[in-house]
């Protein structure tokens, strides 16, 4: 059987700041067919130069194209930007950041204006952008047919995997992998600040950290993930909460000695205290998922 | 060339709590002559019957052998047993928990009665020890020549490092990569938070979130690591401070709308914001180490 690759499809996109020219070159280098807007012209030039036609209003850029992709600030500014445009008809894909609730929102308000949308989370900083096995990969929420309609397009600048129909889904899978992040950054930031007055060099440290860290991730989010499923937050428990409050006393009294703030670390201890108090010590630690819903 | 094996050198091994236990059983198996000795008796009775001779008193065990290695509750505990004990001409091997200073502390107290002394953080858990290719491993530090001495004997339970001469580096390394861990922890736990109230089953995102972090731990680590040696917080940083604290807000308002408390989140971003503030938004995050240090 022989497939024939159809050309690259025609699309618009709005918003040229780091991300979103990264965005237009990627398609651009690709073959695509693209029409681009930004508010200050000056930063289509260089994507112009390469072929991009640039529309001189943002109306003009959603009516040149079937798939209109917006890249923006926030999501007042996608309210500003398509006030004046009609998309009714247009597959929509909202690249800008924002919360779940603001990309189930803007679903609701395209549907209204007879378009489709896509919510997508970029889980990327725009030099990985249109770089093969760079590992950015975009998160999309949104109607499944419309992902499936654009896939090969939407997979040009990075990998696009749909978490579901659901438009806030993309959102919340890119607000909860950066939100873990910040929690590794805390851990790491903690631990080289223990040796910032010894005389080891910090890149001693890093290749145990790195691979202690790494090392844990997986069977650590599995373990949650499983605990939070089944309800039983002992199973197959290795190190219980008990032994983990006790442990946490050492960690404390080393911050002590070596002139640490333990701030980054205490709020967690706090709530591990608090779900032992409450008789879980044979349990892991899925118990403090719990006691952050408010 | 041909090297001859030396025989498994004999060793006393004092305090046969759950690590203490899966030590003794490692060398053991490993053909080790072993002298063992517990508070309550009757922890003794199965490496007994795998052949280890149990001394009646800790006194007798540290007799026993030249390698004494000892595991118990705390530093308070050492102090007890071995009070009545002649450990000199010994080498001592402390894989109690403890802090870098009680390291320190004890093997001056070891110096003086003419002991050398190891100390060593386990990284690892008890079912990890002994078994092949589980990734525990321990952390030494003291004399290099004492490590090598006896570093065969050291590698049977575990994977045996040594991160230096001075006693509390063990100790430094150990707790250090325990904070690290809760930091990763706590930013798991707060990103299952996010999803708690979704149907979306919390294994879906296990497998991008433990990707996500692994994916990020060696080159964060490694970045930190060359911006805390070279000072200029700003060396090819793709991500700044700016950058991270204007996506700090999206997070903390996707949290209040799914419900879920911030505390694991604020005091990082509270660090971040203060370094900013400070006129650093071209920085990436190393300036946060700083600010922890007392």
């Amino acid at each position: 059987m022989t497939t024939i690759d159809p050309a690259p499809r025609a699309l618009s996109l709005l918003g040229l700041g780091d991300m979103g020219a990264a965005l237009g070159h990627a398609w651009l280098d690709a073959g695509h067919p693209l029409t681009v807007w930004n508010r200050t012209a000056g930063k289509a030039r260089p994507l112009a130069a390469k072929g991009a036609t640039v529309a001189p209003t943002a109306a003009d850029a959603v009516a040149a194209a079937d798939l209109v992709v917006v890249c923006l600030l926030d999501d007042a500014s996608v309210d500003q930007v398509l006030a004046g445009t009609d998309i009714s008809g247009k597959d929509l894909v909202n690249l800008t950041t924002g919360t779940p609730g603001e990309a189930r929102a803007r679903a609701a308000w395209a549907a209204e204006r007879g378009a489709r949308l896509l919510d997508g989370g970029i889980m990327a900083v725009p030099p990985m952008i249109g770089v093969p096995d760079s590992g950015a990969y975009v998160f999309y929420s949104g109607p499944k047919e419309v992902f499936e309609a654009h896939r090969e397009t939407l997979a040009v600048p990075a990998g696009a995997v749909h978490v579901g129909e659901d438009a806030g889904m993309a959102a919340l899978h890119d607000v909860a992998l950066l939100s873990a992040m910040l929690g590794m950054m805390s851990g790491m930031a903690h631990a080289y600040a223990l040796f910032r007055r010894e005389k080891t060099p910090p890149a001693r440290l890093a290749g145990p950290l790195a691979d202690w860290v790494a090392g844990m991730a997986a069977s650590y989010a599995r373990e949650l993930a499983e605990h939070l499923e089944c309800g039983d937050y002992t199973r197959d428990v290795t190190s219980n909460l008990a032994m983990m409050v006790r442990a946490n006393a050492t960690l404390l009294r080393t911050a002590e000695e070596q002139g640490v703030g333990t701030e980054l670390l205490e709020p967690y201890m706090r709530l591990m205290e608090r779900r032992l108090a409450e008789g879980h010590a044979a349990e892991g630690t899925a118990g403090v998922v719990d006691l952050l819903l408010r």
